[in-house]
Formats: C-alpha cells, sequence, structure tokens
C-alpha cells in the first residue's frame, strides 16, 4: 500500500495502470478505467473513468449501487428514467436495479471517479426486450446507445 | 437518497450542509466538512474537507483507514514519519493507527476527498508523551500543529 501516488499527467496516476473498462468492447465507446483505491481497509472501491468526446459506458444495472463525482470535463448521463446534465463536480448516485449510462457530450472528455463496493454483482445489459422498454421514451430512445 | 446533486459554488453542493469539521475547534483551524455520500448502499462514506490558507486539521490517529484524493488547491501533510507535498489529485493512504495532519500550505484553500468506512474508531489526539515522540524528529516538530 503505497502512501503517496502522484497524479501525473492531469487525470492519470503514477503507476496506476490505464485500463479497458470492460473485457469486450462491443456495447461501449472510448473509455478507460483507472483503479484509485482497491479495499486497503475499505470495503469499497474508488475508480476514476474518462470517456473521450463523443464516447459512452455501457447501458447497464446491477445490485449493487454507484456512488459519482463529475472531476472533468461536462456530460450526460441516464439514470433510471431521468437524463441528467452533468458539471464538473456534480454527484450522482445510481440506485440499485436502475439502468443507466454516461455519455462525453461536451468538447472535451468527460472524466468521473466511481466508487462501489468490493463484493459487488456482474452487471446486466438489456436484452431486446428490456431496449424496446427503454425506448418506449422517446427522450430515452434519443439518449441510449447500445 | 437523491439522484443527482449539483455543485452550487465550486466546491459546494445543492443541500449539502458545510459543516463544522470537528464538534471543538482547539486543536485545528478553518476547516470545513461536507459529507457527499454516507452510506446508501456503500459501507463508505465520501467527506470533501477544506482547509483555508494557513489552516490545519487535527494531528490523530485511528484504527480506520483514509483514502485521500487533492481535488482544490495544494498543501502537505504529515502520514506516520512522512512529511508530503501535496498537488492537485495527488491520491494519499493513510494506514491504520498512523499520525497523520494535512496542512494548507499555499495561497489558496486545500480541498480533498477522504473516504472512511462507515463503521469507524474515533480519532484518538497525542497526549504529552505522544507529542514528544513526534517532536523528537526535527523535520514532524518543525510540520506539526498541536
Amino acid at each position: 500500500m503505497r502512501t503517496h501516488i502522484r497524479r501525473t499527467d492531469p487525470f492519470r496516476w503514477d503507476g496506476v495502470e490505464v485500463a479497458a473498462y470492460q473485457p469486450d468492447g462491443t456495447h461501449f465507446r472510448d473509455v478507460t478505467r483507472q483503479v484509485l483505491f482497491a479495499g486497503d481497509g475499505l470495503d469499497c472501491e474508488l475508480r476514476y473513468f474518462e470517456i473521450a468526446p463523443g464516447g459512452w459506458s455501457s447501458l447497464e444495472r446491477h445490485e449493487h449501487v454507484h456512488a459519482v463525482m463529475v472531476i472533468r470535463g461536462e456530460g450526460r448521463a441516464l439514470v433510471g428514467d431521468r437524463i441528467l446534465d452533468l458539471a464538473t463536480y456534480d454527484l450522482v448516485r445510481v440506485p440499485p436495479r436502475t439502468w443507466h449510462q454516461f455519455r462525453a457530450t461536451g468538447s472535451g472528455p468527460l472524466g468521473f471517479l466511481c466508487l462501489v463496493p468490493c463484493g459487488r454483482d456482474r452487471p446486466e445489459r438489456p436484452d431486446a426486450a428490456a431496449l424496446a422498454a427503454l425506448r418506449a421514451d422517446p427522450r430515452i430512445a434519443e439518449f441510449i446507445r447500445a
């Protein structure tokens, strides 16, 4: 456990790998993941995600919650049936079993911290029926990328 | 549980109280505390602390760990026997039972996120013997405020 981890480039940290967001890549675009704190006496992980301009995170839901703070740029998010306009430092809570997706809709990257429990369930992605149900709302149909 | 909490002024959030850092005020100076996420399905709390220029947090130790990210300004921290120079976005891990103190040594405030477990022990402050032991190291003697 290192005591001091310096940021190197903006939003990059010494010795912290800039990793693929998820193992397979058809359901998101231009997203990286950096694990900043994992365990070490806390029952949660703090990750930093960055979505390049025009990119989006996976549309998914799961039992565990997300606690999010935007720390770079702006974007939009679907959380349940709400579409949120996000500014730097805004906070977002994603409740259990709630469809969500983040998009970098501005001219720069959208970067956010995301806090999750260490022991968490795997995300579920929408099947055709779930997608159809989401798209029944034209605002959501316009927003989502899947 | 609110889904979207907008930042209002820089480093202030809609409906989030800017509270006193600790109940009594002789062992710190010019520190505020805002609780950003508390529980809500996570076994940890995310708080934002801000130390005005020239101020300092309590010199203390406890069993629980801290996971810290600076998000505003610069400062310095004592963690164990190390004195760290902190830039914006640097990460700090405070291990169990480790004396620590943060100071805003720059021209602006030092603001940082601090992640802790929900169930945590009370901080211990140094008694005269512990202070003397800390001050045996001249770098630490020069740094600490107590």
